[in-house]
């Protein structure tokens, strides 16, 4: 049965966590150059990424959140039962991600300061503003050979390691935490508790034809269902699978 | 020699034309949807285009221009040494184009009442806006058989038909008024005049590794060539192509 996966963040803050991970994916998957157009998706990519670094303190936010999570990792040391070297390898892995995350600079800092980045960021958000003669600069750099590209490509990417690493660890741990079990949406409708929770995980049989409406924060939230084709809230029993990750 | 080419509308109303048509071409490259995320790339540009639309009588513009060009084609009719025969093809061509231009709906109606398209295009500019959480249903609607996907993007683009013939026709008659010639950028500047030309075209060797920045209007205008590495006006003598289209 072909399911249809979802996730949803239940406070601010993941969903920033949420929309930056699938910045940095779609960046690097456009990193390729592979035709004419991917640039497109590629700088879209970086300067929303850009946008986001400057309203949010992502970094130190970041750090707070590796830091609960190792606290809470320390607290199953020499517990029976726990595997010890698991558990170390892994405190070994959240160090560094902590300490290169410390030491790294203002996220897109040098993005911020390249001087290329920022001649085409002003216009690239024009409607069809990434035109050549909008952005002579740009139209110069599509013509340079693709190893130079990926090579700049590669280079501004590195920038964003630190971040990069911390969040992907972050959502990982954050994600195992959940376990999916088999619920029922009652008339398409489905409402539950879920303490300190951070990010709900659907899986939605495809055949049912409806996505999921979310609502809700933290400790309670709520899901009705709706219907692809009619855009209403369906009146049928759904079967899905939902995992609560805190 | 590999050679850089670079078009500079010379009015308002041309730069509306070379966008669309760039943002047209960017619809067509990208609705196979051949990657996870080549629809963003889709969607942009559809929603680019409705925004053009909503700013501009686009239609009426187009018509006026096409009827322009109908009026001058008209006056070589039985004029010793033209090609009747094509000239008679190329007008019959310029009538059915502009028939289907004023029988249009206005451009991007259907677009706009298109309920799943305007579901999706409020959050679409969100930087990071496209998570399944923002847009449910097109998270929805990217799961579904690439058949179908394709299908519903034809027939969205297929609206756009009248619009893209013309302004095909219109962009292809003007470019080939034009004729490239050798010209010097003496330190690296050139100007001239060009009644009433609608655009500049420029090719230019990659080797000398500048980039044009063209201002002027009309009547008159001027091309300093910036150096791609550092920025500034090159002081080198530019050779170059070019070809000044009305």
């Amino acid at each position: 049965m072909t399911t249809h996966k979802f996730e949803h963040p239940l406070n601010e803050k993941t969903r920033i966590y949420l929309r930056v991970e699938a910045l940095l994916n779609q960046l690097m998957h456009s990193a390729q150059f592979r035709d004419g157009i991917q640039h497109q998706l590629f700088f879209r990519s970086l300067f929303d990424l850009l946008e986001i670094f400057e309203q949010i303190q992502l970094k130190s936010e970041l750090a707070k959140d590796i830091e609960k999570q190792r606290l809470n990792y320390r607290s199953w040391l020499n517990v029976d039962g726990v595997d010890q070297e698991m558990l170390l390898s892994l405190l070994e892995e959240i160090d560094e991600v902590h300490r290169n995350l410390m030491s790294a600079e203002r996220f897109g800092q040098s993005l911020k300061e390249d001087r290329f980045l920022s001649t085409i960021r002003q216009r690239f958000n024009l409607p069809g503003g990434s035109c050549c003669f909008d952005l002579p600069a740009l139209h110069y750099w599509l013509h340079i050979p693709i190893e130079k590209k990926t090579q700049d490509a590669h280079q501004w990417m590195e920038t964003l390691r630190p971040l990069s690493d911390a969040l992907q660890l972050w959502l990982k741990l954050t994600r195992e935490t959940g376990h999916f079990k088999a619920r029922l949406a009652r008339l398409g409708f489905y409402q539950s508790d879920a303490e300190d929770a951070n990010i709900l995980r659907l899986s939605i049989p495809l055949e049912y034809g409806v996505y999921p409406m979310i609502s809700g924060h933290k400790n309670r939230f709520a899901i009705k269902f709706i219907e692809f084709q009619s855009g209403q809230a369906t009146g049928c029993d759904i079967e899905f699978d939902l995992a609560v990750c805190c």
